[in-house]
């Protein structure tokens, strides 16, 4: 276990005055909270305002052979908050590293520092009246951007797979050598922000879902904002429609029509999105009966799948080319399809009755969340948490704090070929896995790349409900385990399931140690982060 | 100097055989050549088949501490083909790894080992009657796929910037040991080809532009093939059109309109790609008399300068609407555009005369290039390699080996930010010093990100010509300086400039010097390359 005894915190204190060095048992029991059941404890907050007192941190924690975990804004909801992997630690925290250090409207680029949040972003791009977008997230708006890009988390429009549309880091290395990448190498580089490779090797990618340094600075790319926007939700009940489906989808996003992320999510994830977990008519059963099931996707327009997307158009004849392509493409399979357009909110009052006969859903609540107020253009009003609170007995509060509140939620995501017949198996395994541990087999389809889905398989529940810590961990140890042995490997891991990187080949792993090594010989950066 | 006495070329035989271990003085002679003056020496060439004779001759070079200097197909053109950087050294050509290792038409991609060459895979999809296509190269098609990528080089179509659409790589480290990446590292993922992260640090990027590994297979993801492709070309002469037109063509690309990357070439450049130097009428001076211009342009209808772009289509609606939305941003910039689709080939009779009095073009051969044979859905007839022999008095010989022919050749490759202010400083900048040292100043935008251009000055002469090679290597020198001071950082380097790398910052260097003495501790692996 690790000590701190005065000396030390005295140290820490020397660097960043006494403010900012937090060893109040209710700030520590917080911050070692995630959303199920963990151990390791956080022993010190550490807030640094800038990289300079990072790497004086880092240096310290050398000597000292301390671990230092480090988080951006802290908000790793469902992986392990901000729970250290590798036993009791030091909590870096890089909330106070919230400048916004450069904008470009004209090039569509920012550069911000760890601690800017999603919100923070958002609203500075409203204050400059800005005509570009950046990608909104699947997660809390109160999450670092960087810190989302680090885990390689997505989010919606063009530019949702987010580190690939990253450029130029700023990274304090284990051992507090601080290391500027890509053409931000070269002061007065005129690419530094527009260029993402730089020139030689390039290792941004190294410090993605690692613990090989703490990315303090980061060049984020912005999307311009369609002048033609559409977006439009669907929902198929026939399951041997479901496929074809995802097959054509999956040559849309090749074909470069459907640009953005898009979800395509089963009749629990969706129900989840849309309220609260509706115990009286289920009584209190996770898995509903057939009965409840038909009455609830009546009642709410769901489907047995249900799915979004979003075009970005230059003009009116090229919004109803595109429009026209997706139709032709999807439409076959699905039982219903919604477009939403200017034209469907300026005449939505002569459209309501039309659009819910033929349809079944409520046009005002569309336009609100696919239209007007919508992460495919960068709008987040934090609709993507709301989910989390499904199983609580609580309403959610307006500023929801998973760990305070003590949400149960757990993240599983395989990675799955981008190709029907997979994701029929994958998503049914998934289903059948979480059922058997009597969980609601909620299940989301997120269609970032062209090739690959990031499925998540979420495990929801509450934990004030004795016993469902456990039982929670075991569903999802168990899904976890099933979607390895079936070949859909997991693309981002929580604190207790790192393990599967034991199954990674050899050389890949020693490759991994050695670079550690040189980079951090006492292993004091977030052991066991990414990491066997 | 390196000596290789028989006890050290039969331990190499004995891992490869002895026919496949060359010392012949002719064939280390012209693997010793470039396109521009070089030092250093091939001493053996060693051609292994496969990963694990790539780590055996790796272990052995590591005992004997003898530099390996390795290429895939060896046609580095411009930045030092196959001639070492750090020193005489030993020459480990890939070339027999030639195996097309995996296919998938459905998903659109292909796996493949490093000695592959862009002519042997475009002849592969022909055969496979494939209706995906790969981004066809810059270069000569004989050279890599890998290395290409590894070089960070780019080519056509949607996939231009070619290691953005990579995924997964076998990588030999320096002392010999075999790594998978990316959900490679999974035995039996099922992603592991289409999914380019895998899980934990992404460690590609660090063997690109570098000596820390040798790449021996990789996944390549293929473009699908339009139903409905449209390519345009068009030229400009009045510069006060230039940076506005340059400032839309970035537009168009974040818009997702022009998604390939397409090229803008000023007079010079566009007449070499064009033909020969026109010696009598230019009388023999590198730099022409306006006069001479003036008459060539015509003659060629060339502009100031002439670029070409594609749209990638799926109906007819679309192809027009985007067609139009291109000729609404670009055409009031322009002398001339032309168009050119399935409409165009098909009435190319009725259609010629029109053409020729509207725009100057000749049809036909513009269908030829921009329609039939295009580089932009994938089809290299090796048009890129024309323009090298520029300054030879002989014609291109059928199979042209740059290194062999002794053409004079050096690239020099600023990354300018895409906004027009930029581009028109940095070419008037480049423009200037060419001419200052007496060559023609012929300058290449290649637009393949959508923030950045990837700028190719080419220093072209005849090595045959006494005091040419002294000449030209002044000019590239000064030229490299003279752009990295103005904050136009190179991109890609060639083996005598790899010196710029003693700008960037003391951290950085640190950093890849600590992985390096790791990996390869002692250092025998392409010594100097992409390292100070």
């Amino acid at each position: 276990m690790l000590t701190l005894n005065d000396q030390v915190l005295d140290s820490f204190i020397s660097i960043l005055g006494s403010d900012h060095v937090l060893v109040e048992s209710a700030a520590l029991d917080l911050a070692s909270q995630a959303t199920y059941a963990t151990q390791n404890r956080v022993r010190a907050i550490l807030r640094p305002a800038n990289a300079e007192e990072v790497s004086a941190c880092l240096r310290l924690a050398q000597q000292l052979k301390m671990p230092l975990y480090p988080v951006s804004a802290g908000k790793n909801w469902g992986y392990g908050s901000r729970v250290p992997t590798g036993g009791d630690s030091l909590l870096l925290d890089l909330r106070r590293l919230n400048r916004i250090v450069d904008f470009c409207e004209e090039m569509g680029t920012v550069t911000v520092e760890a601690g800017v949040s999603f919100a923070q972003l958002e609203h500075f791009l409203e204050e400059q009246n800005s005509q570009r977008f950046m990608s909104a997230p699947g997660t809390t708006p109160s999450a670092s951007v960087i810190g989302n890009a680090l885990e390689r988390g997505w989010g919606f429009g063009p530019y949702s797979d987010r580190f690939d549309f990253m450029c130029g880091m700023q990274v304090v290395l284990p051992q507090g050598e601080v290391v500027e990448t890509g053409m931000e190498r070269f002061s007065g580089s005129k690419s530094a922000r527009f260029f993402r490779w730089g020139v030689g090797p390039w290792f941004d990618g190294m410090f993605t879902q690692s613990n090989l340094g703490v990315v303090t600075r980061m060049t984020i790319f912005l999307a311009p904002k369609p002048t033609h926007f559409i977006s439009f939700l669907y929902r198929l009940n026939n399951l041997e429609h479901f496929a074809p489906l995802m097959d054509n989808l999956r040559e849309l996003k090749m074909r470069g029509i459907l640009r953005t992320n898009f979800k395509v999510q089963n009749f629990y994830r969706k129900l989840m999105d849309r309220g609260a977990y509706p115990w009286e008519e289920a009584g209190g059963q996770w898995c509903f009966t057939p009965e409840v099931e038909e009455r609830k996707k009546k009642e709410l327009a769901v489907g047995t799948w249900n799915g979004a997307g979003a075009l970005y158009c230059w003009s009116d004849a090229q919004a109803t080319a595109e429009r026209e392509l997706v139709e032709a493409a999807i439409s076959p399979y699905l039982d219903s399809i919604l477009f939403l357009d200017r034209d469907t909110l300026e005449r939505k009052e002569q459209l309501r009755d039309e659009v819910k006969e033929r349809t079944g859903y409520n046009l005002d609540s569309c336009l609100h969340r696919y239209y007007v107020n919508t992460r495919f253009i960068g709008v987040d009003k934090g609709l993507g948490v709301g989910g989390a609170y499904w199983r609580k007995r609580t309403p959610m509060p307006e500023v929801p704090d998973l760990d305070q509140d003590r949400v149960g939620f757990i993240w599983v995501d395989p990675i799955l070929p981008f190709r029907g017949r997979d994701v029929q198996a994958a998503t049914d395994l998934a289903g059948s896995i979480m059922s058997k541990h009597g969980f609601d087999p909620n299940i989301g389809l997120n269609c970032v790349t062209e090739r690959s889905i990031f499925m998540t398989g979420a495990v929801i529940y509450d934990r004030d409900v004795a016993g469902d810590d456990e039982r929670a961990m075991g569903c999802a140890q168990d899904l976890t385990q099933t979607m390895m042995k079936a070949g859909y490997t997991l693309g981002r891991l929580t604190t207790f399931n790192m393990n599967i990187l034991e199954q990674a080949d050899k050389g890949s792993l020693d490759l991994q140690r050695t670079i550690k090594d040189a980079l951090d010989p006492n292993h004091i950066l977030a052991p066991g982060r990414y990491e066997i």
